[in-house]
């Protein structure tokens, strides 16, 4: 160990203490996985408990030069889990903060620290017998909250939007400084946790996709719990029939009928949550495709899109959103199916008759409908996990960890307007390319906003044969590139090609503008977001 | 007239052309004054037609070191109006830049120059037969859509919290360049009007409330009309009434069945509303208080605090709402009253008849209740300028101008939680101070969002009154100290005080830090929002 590294790592235990520093080649070693190829090594994972120990830690960042890359719950797979955007970086590893601050039920709100995980706040809220819900995001019950906050990501709730429904944060600044924002700017504003734009201008912003500070305390807001919730599940035969539902679902969602993002799934997409990839049936070829793939839609009942959402309300508010939908869904879908609790109850207890008496596996059905289900009431789930097991040749362990088992996932996602002909334009363009690049185009659009598309490409493959990375990462990139030639630009980047929308111009040089301000030093998140 | 000013008058001619330099005495005096006391001078009225245009304004402010200060339309009364927020600033009056610039009947949402007012917008969707509405404030028809978003105004439809429903900014900065937020700064990007984030940090938040950039074009989101449209009225006799209301009606905005902000006046404001001050009851004494001042709510029927929402939706949704709405505000309210359309109509067909029955002036009432019905329709109104004249001794005039008029108007509007206690609280607060100040506390509590409740307390006074402007100013400051010390700060700042909440310390130095960056001369809006 180089005289530097030495002196670098009694500072770095100064500051959280010795058994908060990692150097174990083996733990190192599995923080530089993630689900797809990345080269950048880690030298050090350091563990502070608070916000003073990541203040020290940025201040040691600064005196000796070494870049620090910070991360909440590390469970951004598919965008590259905990690997840092660049070489040499201490992982700033935020887990263990992971109180929940304040909480209001009747304000409701929650603040909490980075380490606080989807399942720790979904446990906090059952135990107090809380009625309120969170919005859960479908990756992992470990997700951090604050880690996929500021990364923008979303949920199935009305909540689903995640940055737009908190407030207030604690920012360490790159120099080891604190700012609070919005009102919490102020000691004792009562407004703090509930209004997000304070006064003067809104900061918030920068600190979402960007390497501009560290997240250390934020306030999410949480809805009640409606009276009655029904979900509703949708499908079309005909691949070309997205349009028409996409035109259909968009006057609801506008007028506020449909308040949370309904999620419609190519046939790949729902293939890959019941079954891993049928490597039998193929024979070993990939990808799969044609009379095979036609076989397994009719056998599973699937559609080439597949829809589903949620109502919330007074049961009378439910009755009337449904009687809209039944109409605008009216030809559009092949069928709409509602489902509340009590149907979901029956089903789940009369599903072996139900199987004996149509043949229809309802038991496979219902473990997958089950967590989408749930997701939609803000419940977290691990379910969407096992499709990152989609090109394995095993069956997924019962702990499942897409980094350390080689799963192959990459995530793609271009925002779309929330209109027909974009949905088939975007879809059928990432179908094509993909499979041209020899792997399943497993496609989701969510209807994240009254007036956008999330379309959510993924790509899943098997880590463990070789040359599969260089193809999936090819894949990806032209996938990009294609998409956005075509208009469509991903609303959040892997840590594989932070550089790709990085095009030189006043937009560029006003972001460096700022991390120069406030990291002159550069070691704060080097290549994340923010062009180097 | 100093050959400095003479060369920089020519740069401004080349840049504008000369007949968009304004630099007559009258008209430089007229931008000088707002509805209450300010200093600074204005050494010319300069007229850009675009964007290339502004560009040049910025790149000579930097040469001559003159520093410029932008307004899109100037109404900001109660504000500030036109007056910069320091002395010898240029005023960059954007008003000629008034092209709507883009527009989407089915993914609702207009793009804009800064000169485009409300009034502009509305009648270019009538024009159109656009099924949207818009959001209006009730300051003026005459407003700009882009200032007041900017400075983070607010309406009363669903759509009533401006920045909220704004994206994709064109910006020039303080040096002359140009960015574009969101996706916008990608030149095709599809979703660049409609998705707000974009990719990378979220910028728009500090071009709003700042002095970091002249926002010159600005995609706004519109509402889609509703099937039907009704609006709701409450009020209860009680001071101490508020509390209750204000808890009966959180749950229901919470939950969305109220989408849009209810409006809570207190009586002042509701008189002020609905005539000027009484000189002849009073005998020349003011404030208005005890007494007689029960007197006229009693004539008027006017309630201590007074109540309007409205319901958007189909029938059934509606209907619904107002089932809730009535079950959460009985025995809170002592009237509940809805109103849509037709009855609107029928009232104003038969007010005559009406009052001939009753003795009850129906007609004075419609001529108020009929602009705040509007306004919950997103249709601008200039009746809230009539209250402006309250203190004056003449009527005002068929064309009203609070700035030229020597009306005296200072709007304080700090935040509370939407919670009965902290409504209660911060509106007993403000009526005591006012009232020992000398002034009437018009007051109103707005529920601009699901947790928060923005509280407008409107001093209104006669400027033409020896040393009013200064018992008012020493007012507003102890509004603000007071309010502030129980943790209520403002959303929004007048120009007489934007120094107020400038504490030392890290966040003031992270906001002068970016300043530096993109205005190293200084010269755009010196002393707006953020501190010298």
């Amino acid at each position: 160990m180089p005289s530097s590294s030495v002196s670098a790592s009694i500072a770095w235990a100064e500051a959280v203490g010795p058994e908060h520093v990692i150097t174990d080649p083996a733990a190192l070693g599995a923080a530089e996985t993630g689900t797809f190829v990345t080269r950048h090594a880690i030298p050090a994972i350091v563990r502070p408990a608070n916000r003073a120990e990541v203040q020290e830690c940025l201040r040691i960042a600064n005196r000796l030069g070494i870049p620090v890359y910070p991360v909440s719950g590390g469970k951004n797979w598919g965008y590259g889990s905990r690997v840092p955007a660049s070489d040499g970086c201490v992982l700033l590893d935020l887990s263990r903060m992971n109180r929940i601050l304040d909480f209001s039920e009747e304000l409701a709100y929650v603040t909490v620290e980075p380490g606080v995980t989807q399942a720790e706040l979904y446990d906090f809220l059952q135990q107090r017998g809380s009625r309120l819900w969170m919005d859960s995001t479908g990756a992992s019950p470990g997700a951090s909250l604050i880690g996929n906050t500021v990364e923008r990501g979303f949920g199935h709730t009305p909540y689903g939007d995640h940055f737009a429904h908190a407030c207030g944060l604690e920012v360490v600044l790159p120099d080891g400084e604190v700012v609070e924002t919005g009102f919490s700017r102020f000691a004792s504003a009562k407004a703090a946790p509930l209004y997000r734009w304070g006064v003067g201008p809104y900061l918030d912003g920068l600190f979402s996709q960007s390497n501009f500070g560290i997240v250390t305390r934020m306030s999410l807001w949480l809805m009640p719990a409606p009276e009655y919730f029904q979900a509703y599940y949708f499908r079309t035969p005909s691949p070309d029939g997205l349009a028409a539902m996409i035109d259909a679902l968009r006057p609801l969602r506008m007028d506020g009928t449909i308040r949370s993002a309904s999620h419609i799934a190519n046939d790949y997409k729902v293939l890959s949550a019941l079954e891993q990839y049928p490597w039998r049936e193929t024979g070993g070829q990939t990808p799969l495709r044609g009379p095979l793939m036609d076989k397994f839609r009719r056998d599973l009942k699937i559609g080439a899109w597949n829809g589903s959402g949620a109502l919330y309300g007074t049961r009378a508010q439910v009755k009337e959103a449904r009687r809209l939908l039944r109409q605008a869904l009216k030809g559009k879908a092949s069928r709409l199916e509602f489902l509340d609790d009590r149907k979901l109850q029956l089903a789940s207890r009369f599903a072996g008759l139900y199987e004996h008496l149509t043949g229809w596996n309802l038991t496979r059905v219902l473990a997958v409908l089950k967590p989408v289900y749930g997701l939609m009431k803000g419940i977290p789930t691990d379910h969407p996990l096992f499709s990152t097991y989609w090109r394995k040749r095993s069956a997924p362990p019962e702990a499942m960890d897409p980094d350390r088992d080689g799963c192959g996932l990459i995530w793609c996602s271009p925002m779309a307007p929330n209109d027909g002909a974009h949905a088939q334009q975007i879809t059928g363009l990432a179908t094509e390319l993909v499979l041209g690049h020899g792997f399943e185009p497993a496609i989701s659009l969510t209807c994240i906003t009254e007036r956008t598309l999330a379309c959510i490409i993924c790509l899943t493959y098997d880590r463990d044969v070789p040359g599969e990375d260089g193809r999936a990462m090819a894949c990806y990139h032209d996938l990009l590139d294609r998409l956005a030639a075509s208009g469509y630009y991903s609303y959040r980047l892997s840590v594989g090609a932070m550089s790709t929308m990085n095009q030189p111009g006043t937009y560029t040089d006003l972001l460096q503008g700022i991390k120069r301000t406030l990291d002159p030093n550069a070691i704060l998140a080097p290549g994340r977001y923010i062009p180097e």
